[in-house]
């Protein structure tokens, strides 16, 4: 089978999964917004540690009722963005299409279900330093792996296929058979260094270099272990001793929420910081130092 | 009897309180530190909301070792610079001397009786709204009552004849018979509007405009009086509300410590944040909140 892929959102991850897919061939129609007119004329550019490369000419529409209905929808825009795809969503969709969140957070897919309760909607998480440096001109740094799931009826067989298409294209893929674990996962690297650099307005090595943020990173990735193990979703503390020692070893690092930050566009707050507060504390657990983060962020936010 | 007056630090607190107390015909000398040559040629001025004054001449010194041994030391200085007081102290004591310390915070009259074992000892809080603008020269905007309390040795009787001519200068004060329990009401307040003025770098008016920093704020005080509670000094959660309330119609205002961070002077970060965290830790109680906002404030700290 020959997936045909839609790219919602080409910032960083959409430019660059989806520059990776048709690069390699694959069927890959990609919905632009301000850089539209650019792409049609210069087509895409990606510098990617694994080497640059240049698509004079992609699929690029800016408006899904012009774009043919597709197997799977790479959702690649800002959660901040997610109450769009309502009216994004429908021209894009057969009776068996999959939609699937390349996102950080918790709780987009419960969200996106409400508004269609029978499509297949999965979730998945890149693991990937990448910016849009400018229009349609994406700036791979580092890293790249994608973890993908379901999160309610997409098939087995199609993941498989979508995991080897990214495989096949030079993008390190595996498949998560516990999408909410793999959330709440990356929730615990996400949740302390993006708030902070931006509370802060630093970079990750300054958080890690001062002993007193080291200490405060370590706090919050324990206290986003223990909600997603009072959810019901296991992390062993070790986990963040893990995550601290990768992160050490990586080079500064300005996280998303910082670049966010920096120009200005709306931070992930809600599914990185208000989602997974509520639903711990539907479950009965506190993240009291999160709790702080959120606020300091709704605040800083609140000045843009 | 005729009190005899040494001012450590005539800053914000020190001109004000030492400037009423002279004004008034008390008996009062000053320490001064690089304002000395001005005031010896231009005296000290204030300009105060209860009525600007101006005292061509004050008793100012620049070493203590040339002051007169003095029955009352008031320590006016910050805290950050309480290690010199074991220099400083000695020149000024006779065997009944009482040093007050006049600052924020916790545990400094503890640190102070390690010095100094026989040493008469108190603390005051200075409800107050000043800076000092200009060397010599005090801006005294709103409030001024001082809440004073003996530590440890001072007699009851010497404590009056202070209030006594502090309210005879124009100064409102009025007497603690616990010290500790009026330092942790104060901390209900400087521990939020100190810290996240700085870590948010904004005044006290905007953190009660947003509704989640509001919340916070009201988080952090009850965890303030939860510590203070299991440390053995009662304080009602409802004070929280009391200060909230209060809070809400002052002016717009920079705490202190905002005042010591837009100018590059050391925060208070020990006294008003680590002995209260650590004195609340041995009790059996994590603040967990103001943990955070203590690691915040020391990461901005160790950027100056």
């Amino acid at each position: 089978m020959r997936i045909k892929y839609a790219i919602l959102g080409t910032g960083a991850l959409g430019g660059f999964y989806g520059g990776m897919l048709a690069k390699a061939g694959k069927d890959v129609h990609f919905l632009f917004r301000n850089d539209y007119d650019h792409v049609l004329k210069n087509g895409l550019k990606v510098d990617s540690v694994s080497g640059d490369f240049h698509l004079p000419v992609v699929n690029a529409y800016n408006d899904t009722s012009n774009m043919p209905v597709c197997d799977v929808i790479l959702v690649c825009m800002k959660t901040t963005s997610n109450h769009k795809l309502k009216d994004l969503l429908p021209p894009l969709l057969h009776k068996n299409s999959s939609v699937i969140l390349v996102q950080n957070g918790l709780g987009m897919e419960e969200l996106l279900e409400k508004d269609f309760p029978e499509l297949n909607i999965g979730g998945a998480l890149g693991f990937i330093c990448a910016s849009k440096i400018n229009p349609g001109h994406i700036a791979h740094l580092d890293y790249g792996k994608l973890t993908i799931g379901s999160f309610k009826g997409i098939d087995y067989n199609l993941l498989e296929q979508i995991s080897k298409d990214l495989n096949e294209s030079g993008v390190e893929s595996i498949l998560t058979d516990d999408l909410i674990l793999s959330r709440w996962k990356k929730l615990v690297w996400n949740v302390p260094y993006n708030g902070l650099s931006v509370a802060l307005n630093t970079t990750t090595d300054k958080l890690m270099g001062n002993p007193d943020t080291y200490m405060l990173i370590k706090d919050i990735m324990l206290e986003v272990i223990s909600a997603a193990n009072a959810c019901g979703y296991h992390i062993e503390d070790d986990f963040a001793l893990a995550m601290l020692e990768s992160t050490k070893i990586m080079k500064p690092y300005a996280p998303s929420m910082k670049l966010d930050f920096d120009f200005g566009r709306p931070l992930e707050v809600k599914s990185i910081y208000s989602n997974p507060l509520r639903i711990a504390l539907e479950n009965g657990f506190l993240m009291s130092k999160v709790d702080m983060l959120e606020k300091q962020l709704k605040f800083i936010q609140d000045g843009f």
